[in-house]
Order: C-alpha cells, then sequence, then structure tokens
C-alpha cells in the first residue's frame, strides 16, 4: 500500500511541479521484505500501482489542464478500462517493510501492484521520441513530478 | 493481445540490442479502438501487459546474464509476485485494431493490460539517477531495446 498526505483525489498537487517534493511510504507486505534487498542502490523506482478510486472508463476522456477529449488510450487519464497506474518516484531510503519515497500523485490508501528498479537507460530522452497532442507543452511537463498532472 | 516472433521465451533474443528492430503487433479488442484516437502522434508507447508464462515467483532471483541472486523487486525478472510487465516500445502505425510496434521482448500471445502514451519528459535521464547493482553494466544497457534481456 501507498501512504501519501493526499487524502482524496482533489487534494493531488494541481500545479505542475506540486507533487515533485511530496514524500510518501510504500508499505509491503513482512513476507515480500525480503524481495526489497539490493533495490536500496537505485535512487528512482518504476511504481505499478491500483487506481483504486476510479469507476468505469471512458474511451474519449478530457485529461487534467486540459479542454480537448482525447483517446483514452493517448492519455494518462484514470479512467481506463484497466486501471493499472505507473510512476517513477525517488527512492530516499527503505526501512524495513518502509520505502520511504518522494514526488508522488497517488492517493493515499493506494494498492501497490508491483516495484521495479527504474533503469533510465532503457527509456528514449525527450530529443528521441514524438509526443503527439503534448508537443508544445514540454515546458509544463519539464521539473514536474512523474505521474503528475497528466492523470496516473 | 502482443503478437510477436517469440514463440517461447527462450527465443527472446539473448544478446542486448537483439530485440530493438524486432516488430510486432498489438491487437486491441474492437469496442477499444476509438480509445486509440490521438496516440498516433506519439512516437513511443508506454505498454503494460501480464507475464502470462511466469509460475509462481522468487524473493531472490538471478537476473539475466548474472550469476549473482538479487532481490526480486530490484530486478526486472518475470518471477515476481504481481506478474506485470512494462516496456517502452516504438509506435510505427495504427491501423484499426492494430498497433504495429517495434522493440519488443515479450513472448507472443502476450495479454495486454493498458497502453499508455511515452512521455519522457516524466523521466529522469541517466545522469540523474543511481542504479545500484547496474552500475557499471550501462554500455551493456545503452542501445539495447526496451524491456530486453534485463526481464520484462
Amino acid at each position: 500500500m501507498i501512504h501519501t498526505p493526499f487524502k482524496t483525489r482533489d487534494e493531488v498537487p494541481a500545479q505542475s511541479t506540486g507533487g515533485q517534493d511530496v514524500e510518501a511510504v510504500i508499505e509491503v507486505y513482512p513476507e515480500y521484505v525480503r524481495g526489497l534487498e539490493d533495490l536500496d542502490g537505485f535512487s528512482h523506482l518504476l511504481v505499478v500501482f491500483h487506481l483504486h478510486l476510479s469507476e468505469g472508463f471512458g474511451l474519449k476522456v478530457v485529461p487534467l489542464d486540459e479542454t480537448v477529449e482525447r483517446g483514452v488510450f493517448a492519455t494518462r487519464s484514470p479512467r481506463r478500462p484497466n486501471g493499472v497506474g505507473v510512476s517513477v518516484v525517488a527512492l530516499e531510503r527503505i526501512e524495513g517493510d518502509k520505502l520511504h519515497i518522494r514526488g508522488v500523485d497517488m492517493v493515499d490508501g493506494t494498492p501497490l501492484l508491483d516495484i521495479k528498479p527504474y533503469i533510465p537507460h532503457l527509456y528514449p530522452g525527450p530529443d528521441e521520441v514524438r509526443i503527439g497532442w503534448l508537443e508544445g507543452k514540454a515546458d509544463r511537463l519539464r521539473g514536474k513530478e512523474p505521474g503528475g498532472r497528466l492523470g496516473a
């Protein structure tokens, strides 16, 4: 489970850099703690979680801070057929069954599905890709928290 | 479902750059096609899928091409408690219910869970992160396919 300061979805920061320094704690079941070994060497994690507050889905959705409807798979909206969220967060430290992380926008109590090491070499950089309807909005994205105002 | 040339896990390319040019097709159910609108402007996708051939899990696993056991959450091994894989792939074109992609290492018939636009601005670059036990192996990682020889 992911414990964050955001008790409701409305509290998730609206500003693009709002969640970047927000601290949170991932708590894993004690029987999985051994699987966390070697993870403390990584500064960032890929966190996979259930968008548990999202009810139903839309094929066309209006992303946050936007006015135009987009195909849901071209957005990070939580209103998707399979409610799986993926975010990169900074790992501060691990204490037993608790991972102290930073840079979140999940609602408090979000169920954790998986943790993976974040390996940047597997991800192309901004100069190597096209980002469709988000083109020209890159300034808004730069410096923002992972998984931020664009949805989950 | 994800259709790839790899009929078994043993066929998934062993060399670090083996899968980079491998073409594959994602097929979505017809009722979800409308949700693909606006996606064609993106050059890369974040694909979330089920590691359906993985039976059971280990808390300590030996990553591919490695000899030392690591905590499973510090690896991309498919032998994890929740068998969810995440990979970045290149999007070539969309034709109806089919997305032609490139750069895969999934086994043929892998069930698709979600498609998201890949937005590189949300992911820190190699100079901004530490990668633990993978430090010093970055040369092996650079230029390799997403989701490649390190597991899923």
